[in-house]
């Protein structure tokens, strides 16, 4: 795999050092393309940012990501929604062709699963219009079931297929403006998941492909994520099956880990993505 | 809810005590059933256990639980459904109606799940006639995705129920020898979750109803599991579904704990399960 198409999500570095930096590490590394959080512009202009980025050689695989969207009064989703209005033009300013979409869970102390969802639905929908008028996809991600009462409450590939078919019907536009983030970390264990990659390229649903690894024993539901063939995850396995989808976009490598790769110098991670994108996935 | 329908997994206690004493203590605090694992059993013949359990007035909701059977050669997978036709008998011997299948994840290094789903489905099908012929279903329950890598390939519903289609043609027998557990830990997340338990109640398939709750944040994959009420599943909304799909057995509580309720007194866990079934499910 060469490196010119794998991206860096920011997240990876755990956000130590100002983007500037990181875009300058990232390139120098050998990438073809960055995936910063909004985090990563504080008190800067998406522009600029954008800038630096193409003048480092770099394409941005996506800008991470939405402020979640269920809450427990109707003003608390508007101003969920407008937030996420105003985030979607950071993203277009900066250049990402994807907005992920991390839609949240159960707002405050609700039990109320299919109510969070159906809030989802709807803020989506109040979205979907702004992101195609910009050019930026709406980059549903599910992330892995244990996430689902306080991070995602779209939890499988199936699921935001379904969601995308309601808000934009299957083939009515050449590229749709809502589409999905295949990851491996949250979708690896899923019975389904090669059924619905195939039907996620039918359907020109794909807008992202992120690797790292699934842990055994994973001693923490959001921090513990494993580099790139130090788990379990058959990654050449879904690899494959995103490019039979006909995914031809950046590959990003996203992987939170507080206890192991956030303490280790940004350097030595840069050059384990590497080696790792090549002898593994 | 009565407490007469309600059952305790020795699991819930921590297996401090001897199986003896925890039947005494599960009769006293008003609770119509036990489901005992097989370590409680050491040493111990089930038909003298399976004497104790009816003398306290208790049901059997379920015997706990299989050997995983994938393995990494085929001796060793012999060898686990081998095991677990032993297990079987004991079962039967134990007076209970089902074996839980924990089916396992990945053996050893492999990262191959769908050849470890095709040893699962081989060695349930070579367990399917012996469990028939004693009166006991298998009762098949997928765990949490978070547990697909080492303890269940198994992992939602949808994928229960096929499984068991294949195994056993859906009504081709007026009691099911191939069953699903519904534990709402295990499968609360899931958008599917009504529509399959539904699905399950029409094919006769459910054989046990297991609560516990999902607490916001979980610490640990295994060993955190909360007392119902104390987190964020919507216990009355599945209830009503198991019921609806005509399940009229016992509601087993499980509760792995180890940092919280195994180191509380007994008596103050089983207090608190009888309080909690009737004010939170």
């Amino acid at each position: 795999m060469h490196l010119h198409t794998c991206s860096i999500n920011t997240a990876t570095l755990g956000h130590r050092r100002p983007i500037e930096a990181v875009i300058e590490a990232v390139a120098r590394h050998g990438f073809g393309g960055i995936a910063p959080w909004r985090r990563d512009l504080e008190g800067r202009s998406p522009k600029m940012v954008a800038r630096r980025i193409l003048d480092a050689g770099l394409g941005v695989s996506s800008f991470c990501r939405s402020t979640y969207l269920p809450a427990e009064s109707a003003t608390a989703f508007e101003r969920n929604v407008e937030d996420n209005r105003r985030a979607i033009e950071a993203a277009a300013d900066l250049g990402a062709m994807s907005f992920v979409m991390v839609v949240g869970g159960l707002p405050g102390s609700s039990k109320d699963l299919a109510g969070a969802r159906q809030q989802v639905e709807e803020g989506c929908a109040a979205l979907l219009e702004h992101a195609r008028s910009l050019g930026v996809a709406l980059a549903l991600e599910p992330l892995h079931p244990m996430c689902a009462a306080d991070r995602s409450c779209l939890s499988t590939l199936e699921q935001a297929l379904d969601l995308c078919a309601r808000l934009e019907p299957d083939g009515a536009a050449a590229a749709p403006a809502a589409g999905v983030i295949v990851d491996v970390y949250h979708c690896w264990w899923d019975p389904k998941v090669l059924e619905q990659i195939a039907r996620a390229g039918r359907a020109r649903r794909i807008v992202g492909f992120h690797v790292s690894d699934w842990l055994v024993p994973t001693r923490d539901l959001l921090m513990d994520r494993g580099m790139m063939g130090d788990g379990v995850i058959d990654l050449p396995l879904l690899r494959g099956a995103v490019e039979r989808a006909n995914y031809n976009g950046l590959v990003e490598i996203e992987i939170f880990s507080a206890g192991n790769w956030w303490t280790r110098p940004e350097d030595e991670v840069l050059a384990t993505c590497a080696a790792r994108m090549q002898s593994c996935c």
